[in-house]
């Protein structure tokens, strides 16, 4: 426990998890007289919020991803280590890496979340979401070759489905996802096939609610809408996927059930806590909801456990306005912060008020020239919001790392429409893959070992 | 047959490849009266030469790759198809792709070389090569993680295996690794470490003739040699390497038998030919040298068959001065652009005399502000070698697809030594791998699935 420190030696902080909760602790804590041991199962922090950039090949991975060890390498009180923690023991004050113990006065548990089928697990094969690096590489895989098969495919309906794209969750990433998409099919490669004409590509984005970016003002979600219809996306609110299965999505409107033929189906809907979050419940008395996020006290820590926080996209924390904080970067980011600081502010006896989260806005990009931005005060759509959302987003890449060369990329691609990132990879030969059957398809996450590609 | 030609159809030419050969036939090809399908079995043509630069972290797969439709969108004469050849029919003049059989008038096989181990096959487990991006980002993965074991082990004399990185061949490839790697361990990754000093690396680079670099000058061999010492890099010649197995490598210098511990052995020696080389042996009389390489007529063509030609790595064309021309992008892409010649000429019933290569010299890069470059009436070192090897590539690199961004990536590396694309991949979870355990490892050529990473 913090009170019980034994003041001959060093304050131990272990943060478990690189993501902006743990990366933002970390930070913080760089010029504090305590050691901190940053433990991630990766060796670089993920710009997640850009994740569809790389899923549809207008960015590389490394453009954004920080090597965590270079982005801490001035705070020397730091130490990271590349490892996966699979338990704790909170009565000894060690977490378990391996064979390893490593033990911490204060930990900061921020190991984020994973995507969830709400129980419906075998949806994963035909519908992968996106949260990591494999991730985005998958999709953009299965999305270029969705093009590939078409161009191939001499039978219109089979030809149909390769050209049918349907994105599951109309919230920031099912609206970038499938905004990116129509412009993939509209403009970036409506040259480069011979027999098919790619604009003929049917982009579907699918939501439950009665609207999408159900977080923003009612009229920025209306002016998202009617800029995807422009587009050529197909806006389907208050729908309701019931199956997906061997290239057909089941959907659910009012009393009506339709089936929609697609070989590229987008799960972008909903989220799930990450494995310590089990882990968390098991060994001390915190307790979790339904999403599996850990409920915690008013400063981020665990009832019981004054030296354990959880922080982040695994935290629920529903002290301010009954419902629990997003599951967002700039909420993670307040809340590594402010366990750093009161952190500091224990080792001088002193403590913080509860963590209050300071909402400065949301922000979603529809396409080129259009986004939406909802700053509670002002409400941007169009240009202007786009251009908003292209600086804040640069503003925080080069935060960590000098990510000018990404600003220089993607104004680059701006001009000239291009997205030269449209890799297919991850196997040596795509023809090993028989295209035309699901099943040999890589699912990103259950298993880890690719599948036949 | 080209002469047995129907004048009231468009004469078809097939290129199987879409490397430097392939692709440059098929550019040369745009504006002719011809009907172009370029096979590939990837959807990317892919800068080779720069690879190094993504096996050591400093540049991402997309840098140096251009997808093939978006090269060739504008040759209103050229589909491209995605597929790989797996038999030719020189009789019916077919190409097989799978259960398709395209028809041909004029055949173009382009389809390289890959790494060899001499018949030592088991070595490959040990000792990954560098020739398709998958392979870069496996020697990535090996190279950060060599670093990331080093750290976290405590023994010493393994600790030292992890930090030895021996590289087998001393090409321009195998020095540009080791110089790459040196230039990591000295400084971009020196302050990154709490446990270990990066610097105390020991980076082994193998040549079993007497110089380094021997198709340049000897007095640039030295230089090359001279600079690499000064990386701290350890040269040494006239080694040959009887065995690599289980992190042993084991070498032969003179009657001296040495064993080296080292858990990263990179391969830069020995090539093959493709596996259409043999596809051509049986199907026509064509004829292999031991490299399994095609010999070629002086016309680039195949014995018998006038319309067969074969370029690149996979072709042995010796008629100049007796001995085969290198394996190298120059090489490939004159040979393509003759071929395209020789068709055009062909069809309005002319010719054109034999093949000539231009050998315009060799560059190598051996690290920042040194580099050797060869071209017969000119010899450069150090800086401005360094500054002509950055300039001859990027003018290269963006010849196909405008790579403005490499570029100023690259000046931005070189200012800051940083090199910011240093993922570990492929994996969700590096600890699923037991990196003291070499068994676990993915192979990235043998076998199309990865192991257990």
């Amino acid at each position: 426990m913090v009170n019980s420190l034994d003041n001959n030696r060093i304050h131990q902080v272990v943060i478990v998890g690189g993501g902006f909760g743990g990366l933002y602790a970390a930070k913080t804590l760089a010029k504090t007289a305590v050691n901190v041991t940053l433990i991630d199962k990766r060796n670089f922090h993920l710009f997640q919020p850009l994740l569809y950039q790389v899923a549809t090949g207008a960015l590389s991975p490394a453009d954004i991803s920080s090597p965590l060890r270079s982005v801490l390498s001035k705070s020397k009180n730091t130490k990271v280590l590349l490892g996966e923690v699979n338990n704790i023991d909170p009565q000894a004050q060690k977490v378990i890496v391996g064979d390893e113990a490593i033990p911490y006065d204060t930990l900061i548990v921020a190991t984020g979340a994973k995507h969830s089928y709400f129980g419906k697990d075998n949806w994963e094969e035909f519908a992968p979401g996106l949260k990591t690096v494999e991730d985005a590489i998958e999709m953009r895989r299965r999305i270029f070759m969705a093009f590939e098969a078409a161009e191939k495919e001499t039978d219109p309906e089979k030809r149909r489905a390769w050209l049918t794209f349907v994105i599951v969750g109309g919230g920031p990433t099912g609206v970038e996802l499938a905004g990116a998409i129509a412009e993939l099919a509209n403009q970036t490669l409506k040259e480069d096939f011979r027999n098919i004409d790619t604009s003929e590509a049917q982009i579907l984005l699918l939501e439950g609610l009665d609207r999408i970016l159900p977080p923003f003002a009612p009229e920025l979600s209306q002016e998202a809408e009617a800029s995807l219809t422009r587009l050529g996306v197909v806006v389907q609110t208050k729908t309701l996927v019931t199956n997906i299965e061997n290239d057909i999505v089941t959907l659910k409107q009012g009393d009506e059930v339709k089936e929609i033929a697609s070989k590229t189906v987008l799960w972008a809907a909903g989220v799930k806590a990450s494995a310590m979050g089990k882990v968390l419940t098991e060994r001390t008395a915190a307790e979790c909801d339904r999403a599996g996020r850990v409920i915690v006290e008013p400063d981020l820590s665990i009832k019981g456990y004054p030296n354990i926080f959880v922080i982040g996209d695994l935290a629920n924390f529903s002290h301010q306005n009954g419902k629990p904080l997003p599951g967002v970067a700039p909420v993670a980011k307040q809340e590594g912060e402010y366990v750093a600081e009161l952190i500091q502010k224990r080792l001088v006896g002193q403590t913080l008020p509860a963590f209050a989260y300071v909402d400065r806005g949301s922000l979603a990009m529809i396409g080129q020239n259009s986004a939406v931005v909802d700053l509670g005060f002002l409400k941007l759509k169009g240009f202007f919001a786009w251009a908003f959302w292209l600086l804040i987003h640069i503003y925080f890449l080069i935060e960590f790392d000098n990510k000018l060369v990404v600003m220089i990329q993607w104004a680059w691609n701006y001009f000239t429409r291009n997205r030269g990132a449209r890799l297919i990879t991850g196997q040596e030969s795509v023809t090993q893959l028989e295209i035309s059957d699901r099943n040999t398809y890589y699912t990103s996450e259950t298993n880890k070992q690719p599948v036949n590609v």
